[in-house]
């Protein structure tokens, strides 16, 4: 896999030592989430939309209401930036100053286009469904072709993308090392908790292997 | 406390149901969080940003460093949009169609300004670290001048604010309850585990009361 090509849009500017260009790094990052924040431009004003997203290849793909302000707007092909954050530990330091956030976040950047086939369209969907719960979309009501009709689904080649990521422990200041002041890290982690039953469950539904884990989002297990 | 007035920006469009713009409940998804995606506008085209981020009364405040691409641009009182999101459940229907998410979150459009006093800006540090650790500010090693000078702080006032919530079950096809398929929720949480010590810790240095709990931040414990 070759690296993306840093670009006055993706290089990370503030700390460049926290930057990644490469895919494999970037794709972990994706491939550890499912929630992301698209930035887009409407009468040259910023707005973010936190939505599902999902990868496929050199590819991003996310959906929803045909009805929705953002999908319309980049379903035309307008400037996109989508943002994935994973929030990993509180960085405790001796001096306010050197207090932060170890994280790991991917920013895209790139023009969406809507995917308008019906067939590739389907194909898609069962693709997110599969990931969000792997074996669920051969168990479901199958879709029709009102609610097909009823949701855009937009794909973004990534042309230009960067990771930024903080690790490890806090970094103080050499001569702070000595003092009596507690420093250490809080991790934080995403987890899923057991499945709640819908209250209106049929009797003879079961309750399927695929709502066990979740580890393929990145959540932990409660 | 009054409402925000909905505008053409922060109406929620798609949904108006999930649609509020009480400052209580906008305030409680800011306040049960930490971490927030800036998004912004240079040279036409869109930045999402994450960052940390805490409110007093109705501004909101976000820092880094002077030399911050982001704190730079909207430093310069250029328009921002700043969205706060919870992750609540996953919400597994009985179609692919009406799988959702169960989600809290809240959607702030103004623009930022710098705080250049010196003493304020060290007042809203304390307040920051405070927020993520109460009673941390007071034992850590005091912020110097070049520190302070090194960090950019912005402000907005909220002008516009919308928050958007879903909860609760699954909403299927009423036809599609009698099928034999699972429905429910997977409950999603961000949870906090116990604190780590700096490998580089003093002899001398306890463990702070502050770092056993972080329910303020929105985090469970593990």
């Amino acid at each position: 896999m070759n690296d993306f090509k840093p670009t006055a849009r993706s290089k990370v500017k503030r700390l460049p030592k926290r930057g990644h260009y490469d895919r494999a790094t970037i794709y972990a990052v994706l491939d550890a989430g499912f929630v992301c924040h698209v930035g887009y431009v409407i009468d040259a004003r910023p707005y973010v939309t936190p939505t599902c997203y999902w990868r496929e290849g050199d590819a991003i793909y996310w959906h929803g209401s045909s009805a929705s302000r953002m999908l319309r707007h980049l379903g035309k092909g307008a400037d996109c930036c989508l943002t994935v954050t994973h929030v990993d530990a509180l960085v405790l330091a001796r001096s306010g100053f050197h207090h932060s956030i170890n994280y790991r976040a991917a920013m895209l950047f790139g023009r969406a286009h809507k995917i308008e086939d019906p067939e590739e369209k389907l194909a898609k969907m069962e693709t997110f469904v599969e990931r969000i719960a792997p074996g669920r979309w051969p168990t479901l009501r199958p879709v029709n072709k009102q609610e097909l009709k009823a949701t855009t689904l937009l794909g973004m080649e990534m042309s230009e993308a960067s990771a930024k990521i903080r690790s490890g422990p806090p970094i103080d200041d050499e001569e702070d090392y000595a003092l009596a002041i507690w420093a250490g890290l809080v991790p934080i982690e995403m987890v899923a908790g057991a499945a709640h039953d819908d209250d209106r469950l049929a009797a003879s539904a079961k309750r399927p292997p695929h709502i066990e884990d979740f580890a393929h989002l990145g959540l932990k297990r409660r």
